[in-house]
Protein backbone atom coordinates (compact mmCIF):
# COMPACT_ATOMS: atom_id res chain seq x y z
CA UNK A 1 0.00 0.00 0.00
CA UNK A 2 2.92 2.22 0.64
CA UNK A 3 5.18 2.59 -2.32
CA UNK A 4 9.11 1.62 -2.56
CA UNK A 5 9.67 6.08 -3.17
CA UNK A 6 7.67 6.29 0.04
CA UNK A 7 10.08 3.34 1.88
CA UNK A 8 13.02 4.91 0.53
CA UNK A 9 12.05 8.77 1.42
CA UNK A 10 11.49 7.76 4.65
CA UNK A 11 14.40 5.84 4.87
CA UNK A 12 16.59 9.30 3.72
CA UNK A 13 15.41 11.27 6.16
CA UNK A 14 15.46 8.93 8.99
CA UNK A 15 19.19 9.15 8.21
CA UNK A 16 19.83 13.07 7.53
CA UNK A 17 17.29 13.83 10.88
CA UNK A 18 19.49 11.40 12.68
CA UNK A 19 22.24 13.84 12.80
CA UNK A 20 20.92 16.87 11.03
CA UNK A 21 24.42 19.44 11.09
CA UNK A 22 25.88 16.88 8.77
CA UNK A 23 25.62 16.80 5.04
CA UNK A 24 25.38 13.25 3.65
CA UNK A 25 26.37 11.85 0.30
CA UNK A 26 24.05 10.38 -1.89
CA UNK A 27 27.08 7.39 -1.43
CA UNK A 28 26.65 7.42 1.95
CA UNK A 29 22.73 7.87 2.46
CA UNK A 30 22.48 5.03 -0.59
CA UNK A 31 24.36 2.46 1.67
CA UNK A 32 22.61 2.97 4.91
CA UNK A 33 19.11 2.93 3.01
CA UNK A 34 19.58 0.54 1.28
CA UNK A 35 18.26 2.00 -1.82
CA UNK A 36 19.70 1.64 -5.57
CA UNK A 37 21.76 4.89 -6.83
CA UNK A 38 19.25 5.79 -9.61
CA UNK A 39 16.10 5.94 -7.74
CA UNK A 40 17.65 7.46 -4.49
CA UNK A 41 18.50 10.40 -6.82
CA UNK A 42 14.87 10.97 -8.01
CA UNK A 43 13.60 10.36 -4.14
CA UNK A 44 16.06 12.83 -2.75
CA UNK A 45 15.00 15.27 -5.42
CA UNK A 46 11.71 14.92 -4.03
CA UNK A 47 12.31 15.99 -1.13
CA UNK A 48 14.32 18.84 -1.95
CA UNK A 49 11.56 20.06 -4.31
CA UNK A 50 9.54 19.64 -1.20
CA UNK A 51 11.67 22.34 0.53
CA UNK A 52 12.49 19.66 3.15
CA UNK A 53 16.35 18.62 2.14
CA UNK A 54 19.01 21.09 0.89
CA UNK A 55 22.03 19.68 -1.40
CA UNK A 56 25.34 21.41 -1.61
CA UNK A 57 27.51 20.68 -4.15
CA UNK A 58 31.39 20.63 -3.49
CA UNK A 59 33.92 18.84 -1.44
CA UNK A 60 32.05 18.72 1.89
CA UNK A 61 28.76 19.08 -0.02
CA UNK A 62 26.13 16.82 0.47
CA UNK A 63 22.33 16.57 1.75
CA UNK A 64 21.11 17.98 4.57
CA UNK A 65 17.91 18.43 6.39
CA UNK A 66 16.23 21.78 6.17
CA UNK A 67 13.86 21.01 9.49
CA UNK A 68 14.35 19.60 12.93
CA UNK A 69 13.12 16.13 13.71
CA UNK A 70 10.55 17.72 15.91
CA UNK A 71 8.80 19.57 13.22
CA UNK A 72 9.13 17.06 10.57
CA UNK A 73 6.38 14.77 10.62
CA UNK A 74 6.08 11.63 8.75
CA UNK A 75 3.15 12.86 6.64
CA UNK A 76 5.03 15.95 5.04
CA UNK A 77 7.98 13.41 4.22
CA UNK A 78 5.28 11.18 2.56
CA UNK A 79 3.63 14.23 0.94
CA UNK A 80 6.71 15.43 -0.94
CA UNK A 81 7.32 12.30 -2.73
CA UNK A 82 3.74 10.51 -3.02
CA UNK A 83 1.15 12.68 -1.66
CA UNK A 84 -1.90 10.88 0.39
CA UNK A 85 -4.73 12.15 -2.06
CA UNK A 86 -7.92 11.86 -0.26
CA UNK A 87 -11.33 11.14 -1.78
CA UNK A 88 -12.77 14.52 -1.99
CA UNK A 89 -15.99 14.17 -4.96
CA UNK A 90 -17.05 10.62 -6.40
CA UNK A 91 -14.37 9.38 -8.51
CA UNK A 92 -17.06 8.25 -11.13
CA UNK A 93 -17.77 11.91 -11.62
CA UNK A 94 -21.61 11.17 -10.83
CA UNK A 95 -23.20 14.15 -10.14
CA UNK A 96 -25.78 13.74 -8.06
CA UNK A 97 -22.92 12.21 -5.45
CA UNK A 98 -20.95 15.92 -5.59
CA UNK A 99 -18.80 15.72 -2.74
CA UNK A 100 -21.45 13.61 -0.77
CA UNK A 101 -19.26 10.24 -1.36
CA UNK A 102 -21.27 7.38 -1.65
CA UNK A 103 -20.73 4.91 1.05
CA UNK A 104 -17.45 2.58 -0.83
CA UNK A 105 -15.68 5.95 -1.29
CA UNK A 106 -16.43 7.45 1.98
CA UNK A 107 -15.09 4.18 3.90
CA UNK A 108 -12.16 4.35 1.35
CA UNK A 109 -11.49 8.15 2.66
CA UNK A 110 -11.87 7.20 5.95
CA UNK A 111 -8.96 4.95 5.49
CA UNK A 112 -7.01 7.41 4.14
CA UNK A 113 -7.83 10.19 6.54
CA UNK A 114 -6.70 7.67 9.35
CA UNK A 115 -3.54 6.87 7.68
CA UNK A 116 -3.25 10.81 7.16
CA UNK A 117 -3.90 11.38 10.52
CA UNK A 118 -1.51 8.78 12.13
CA UNK A 119 1.38 10.33 10.33
CA UNK A 120 0.49 13.77 10.96
CA UNK A 121 0.31 13.21 14.56
CA UNK A 122 4.32 11.48 14.29
CA UNK A 123 7.32 13.39 14.29
CA UNK A 124 10.84 12.21 13.47
CA UNK A 125 11.84 13.31 16.39
CA UNK A 126 9.44 10.60 17.88
CA UNK A 127 10.45 8.31 15.68
CA UNK A 128 13.68 8.56 16.18
CA UNK A 129 13.54 8.67 19.90
CA UNK A 130 11.14 5.79 20.58
CA UNK A 131 12.83 3.44 23.34
CA UNK A 132 12.63 0.59 20.86
CA UNK A 133 15.80 -1.76 20.77
CA UNK A 134 16.19 -1.62 17.06
CA UNK A 135 17.33 1.82 15.98
CA UNK A 136 15.87 2.88 12.51
CA UNK A 137 18.66 1.84 9.93
CA UNK A 138 21.26 0.36 12.02
CA UNK A 139 22.43 -2.71 12.74
CA UNK A 140 23.99 -0.98 15.89
CA UNK A 141 23.23 2.47 17.36
CA UNK A 142 25.20 4.32 15.51
CA UNK A 143 24.82 6.05 11.96
CA UNK A 144 27.47 8.26 13.25
CA UNK A 145 30.04 5.87 12.31
CA UNK A 146 30.00 7.30 8.57
CA UNK A 147 31.17 10.58 9.86
CA UNK A 148 35.24 10.42 9.53
CA UNK A 149 36.76 10.91 13.54
CA UNK A 150 34.00 9.96 15.33
CA UNK A 151 33.44 6.65 16.77
CA UNK A 152 30.50 4.45 17.10
CA UNK A 153 29.42 3.70 20.41
CA UNK A 154 29.43 0.08 21.44
CA UNK A 155 26.04 -1.61 21.16
CA UNK A 156 24.16 -2.53 24.06
CA UNK B 1 -2.66 5.09 -1.65
CA UNK B 2 -5.19 2.84 -3.38
CA UNK B 3 -4.27 1.62 -6.54
CA UNK B 4 -6.89 2.08 -9.47
CA UNK B 5 -6.90 -1.56 -9.67
CA UNK B 6 -8.47 -1.44 -5.71
CA UNK B 7 -10.10 0.73 -6.42
CA UNK B 8 -11.93 -0.39 -9.64
CA UNK B 9 -12.49 -4.26 -7.85
CA UNK B 10 -14.29 -2.43 -5.47
CA UNK B 11 -16.86 -0.92 -7.62
CA UNK B 12 -17.13 -4.23 -9.74
CA UNK B 13 -17.90 -6.11 -6.71
CA UNK B 14 -20.45 -3.67 -5.01
CA UNK B 15 -22.20 -3.52 -8.86
CA UNK B 16 -23.04 -7.88 -8.49
CA UNK B 17 -23.40 -7.55 -4.64
CA UNK B 18 -26.19 -5.60 -5.50
CA UNK B 19 -28.44 -8.18 -7.43
CA UNK B 20 -26.59 -11.58 -6.67
CA UNK B 21 -28.30 -13.96 -8.80
CA UNK B 22 -28.19 -11.68 -11.97
CA UNK B 23 -25.17 -12.60 -13.88
CA UNK B 24 -23.40 -8.93 -15.74
CA UNK B 25 -21.42 -9.16 -18.85
CA UNK B 26 -18.07 -7.60 -18.88
CA UNK B 27 -20.02 -4.58 -21.14
CA UNK B 28 -22.23 -4.24 -18.55
CA UNK B 29 -20.20 -3.92 -15.17
CA UNK B 30 -17.78 -1.55 -17.95
CA UNK B 31 -20.50 0.46 -18.13
CA UNK B 32 -21.87 1.24 -14.70
CA UNK B 33 -18.25 1.00 -13.44
CA UNK B 34 -16.66 3.28 -15.96
CA UNK B 35 -13.39 0.85 -15.68
CA UNK B 36 -11.89 0.55 -19.68
CA UNK B 37 -12.70 -3.03 -20.67
CA UNK B 38 -8.69 -4.26 -20.89
CA UNK B 39 -8.36 -3.21 -16.73
CA UNK B 40 -11.87 -4.70 -16.43
CA UNK B 41 -10.33 -8.30 -17.67
CA UNK B 42 -7.73 -8.10 -15.50
CA UNK B 43 -9.70 -7.04 -12.33
CA UNK B 44 -12.23 -9.54 -12.96
CA UNK B 45 -9.39 -12.43 -14.01
CA UNK B 46 -8.26 -11.81 -10.09
CA UNK B 47 -11.89 -12.11 -8.67
CA UNK B 48 -12.66 -14.65 -10.20
CA UNK B 49 -8.90 -16.68 -9.44
CA UNK B 50 -9.57 -15.35 -5.57
CA UNK B 51 -13.10 -17.29 -6.16
CA UNK B 52 -14.87 -14.38 -5.40
CA UNK B 53 -16.69 -14.23 -8.39
CA UNK B 54 -17.45 -16.79 -11.27
CA UNK B 55 -17.76 -16.44 -14.76
CA UNK B 56 -19.84 -18.13 -16.94
CA UNK B 57 -19.63 -18.17 -20.82
CA UNK B 58 -23.40 -18.26 -22.99
CA UNK B 59 -26.58 -16.24 -23.79
CA UNK B 60 -27.21 -16.42 -20.31
CA UNK B 61 -23.42 -15.92 -19.15
CA UNK B 62 -21.71 -13.59 -17.34
CA UNK B 63 -19.87 -12.73 -14.34
CA UNK B 64 -21.97 -13.89 -10.87
CA UNK B 65 -20.56 -13.33 -7.22
CA UNK B 66 -20.00 -15.99 -5.04
CA UNK B 67 -20.61 -15.08 -1.66
CA UNK B 68 -23.40 -12.66 -0.04
CA UNK B 69 -22.47 -9.48 0.79
CA UNK B 70 -22.64 -10.03 4.23
CA UNK B 71 -20.36 -12.79 3.85
CA UNK B 72 -17.66 -10.63 2.25
CA UNK B 73 -15.54 -7.99 3.77
CA UNK B 74 -13.62 -4.70 1.44
CA UNK B 75 -10.19 -6.43 2.55
CA UNK B 76 -11.27 -9.88 1.14
CA UNK B 77 -12.07 -8.18 -1.95
CA UNK B 78 -9.03 -5.51 -1.80
CA UNK B 79 -6.39 -8.68 -0.76
CA UNK B 80 -8.22 -10.75 -4.21
CA UNK B 81 -6.35 -8.08 -6.21
CA UNK B 82 -3.67 -6.57 -4.44
CA UNK B 83 -3.21 -8.09 -1.13
CA UNK B 84 -2.15 -5.67 1.84
CA UNK B 85 1.05 -6.78 2.35
CA UNK B 86 1.94 -6.23 6.01
CA UNK B 87 5.51 -5.84 7.41
CA UNK B 88 6.62 -8.47 9.14
CA UNK B 89 10.46 -8.37 9.32
CA UNK B 90 12.48 -5.52 8.56
CA UNK B 91 12.80 -4.45 5.31
CA UNK B 92 16.52 -3.57 5.41
CA UNK B 93 17.35 -7.20 6.23
CA UNK B 94 18.90 -5.93 8.99
CA UNK B 95 19.91 -9.14 11.29
CA UNK B 96 19.28 -7.40 14.95
CA UNK B 97 15.65 -6.44 14.27
CA UNK B 98 14.62 -9.61 12.73
CA UNK B 99 10.94 -9.66 13.48
CA UNK B 100 11.39 -6.43 16.12
CA UNK B 101 10.41 -3.89 13.67
CA UNK B 102 12.43 -0.65 14.19
CA UNK B 103 9.82 2.78 15.25
CA UNK B 104 9.45 3.54 11.69
CA UNK B 105 8.44 -0.18 10.73
CA UNK B 106 6.56 -0.42 13.63
CA UNK B 107 4.41 2.79 12.33
CA UNK B 108 4.34 2.43 9.19
CA UNK B 109 2.71 -1.10 9.58
CA UNK B 110 0.31 0.08 12.29
CA UNK B 111 -1.14 2.19 9.78
CA UNK B 112 -1.26 -0.61 7.44
CA UNK B 113 -3.12 -2.72 10.63
CA UNK B 114 -5.48 0.34 10.55
CA UNK B 115 -6.68 -0.02 7.22
CA UNK B 116 -6.77 -3.47 7.52
CA UNK B 117 -8.82 -3.81 10.87
CA UNK B 118 -11.00 -1.25 9.06
CA UNK B 119 -11.22 -3.28 5.87
CA UNK B 120 -11.80 -6.38 7.53
CA UNK B 121 -15.01 -5.16 9.74
CA UNK B 122 -16.94 -3.34 7.13
CA UNK B 123 -18.78 -6.07 4.56
CA UNK B 124 -20.23 -4.99 1.68
CA UNK B 125 -23.91 -5.48 3.09
CA UNK B 126 -23.10 -2.20 5.04
CA UNK B 127 -21.97 -0.93 2.12
CA UNK B 128 -24.99 -1.26 0.47
CA UNK B 129 -27.11 -0.55 3.41
CA UNK B 130 -25.25 2.42 4.47
CA UNK B 131 -28.11 4.87 4.63
CA UNK B 132 -26.21 7.09 2.70
CA UNK B 133 -28.17 9.42 0.24
CA UNK B 134 -25.45 8.99 -2.16
CA UNK B 135 -26.21 4.87 -3.91
CA UNK B 136 -22.56 2.87 -4.86
CA UNK B 137 -21.93 3.62 -8.69
CA UNK B 138 -25.26 4.84 -9.07
CA UNK B 139 -26.73 8.50 -10.63
CA UNK B 140 -30.28 7.75 -9.06
CA UNK B 141 -30.95 3.97 -7.90
CA UNK B 142 -31.20 1.91 -10.13
CA UNK B 143 -28.54 -0.77 -10.76
CA UNK B 144 -31.45 -2.51 -11.73
CA UNK B 145 -32.36 -1.02 -14.96
CA UNK B 146 -29.20 -3.16 -16.49
CA UNK B 147 -31.76 -6.30 -16.07
CA UNK B 148 -34.41 -6.28 -19.06
CA UNK B 149 -37.86 -6.14 -18.04
CA UNK B 150 -36.99 -4.26 -14.67
CA UNK B 151 -38.00 -0.74 -14.32
CA UNK B 152 -35.82 1.25 -11.90
CA UNK B 153 -37.71 3.09 -9.22
CA UNK B 154 -37.87 6.76 -9.24
CA UNK B 155 -35.49 8.77 -7.64
CA UNK B 156 -35.97 10.30 -4.32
Amino acid sequence: MFSQTVEYALRAIVLLAGDPDQPRTSEQIAKVTQVPHAYLSKVMKGLCDAGLVRSQRGIHGGFTILKRAHELTILEVVNAVEPIRRIRTCPLGISTHGMRLCPLHRRLDDALASVEKAFGDTTLAEVLADPNPSIPLCEFPPIRELTPGTTPPAAT
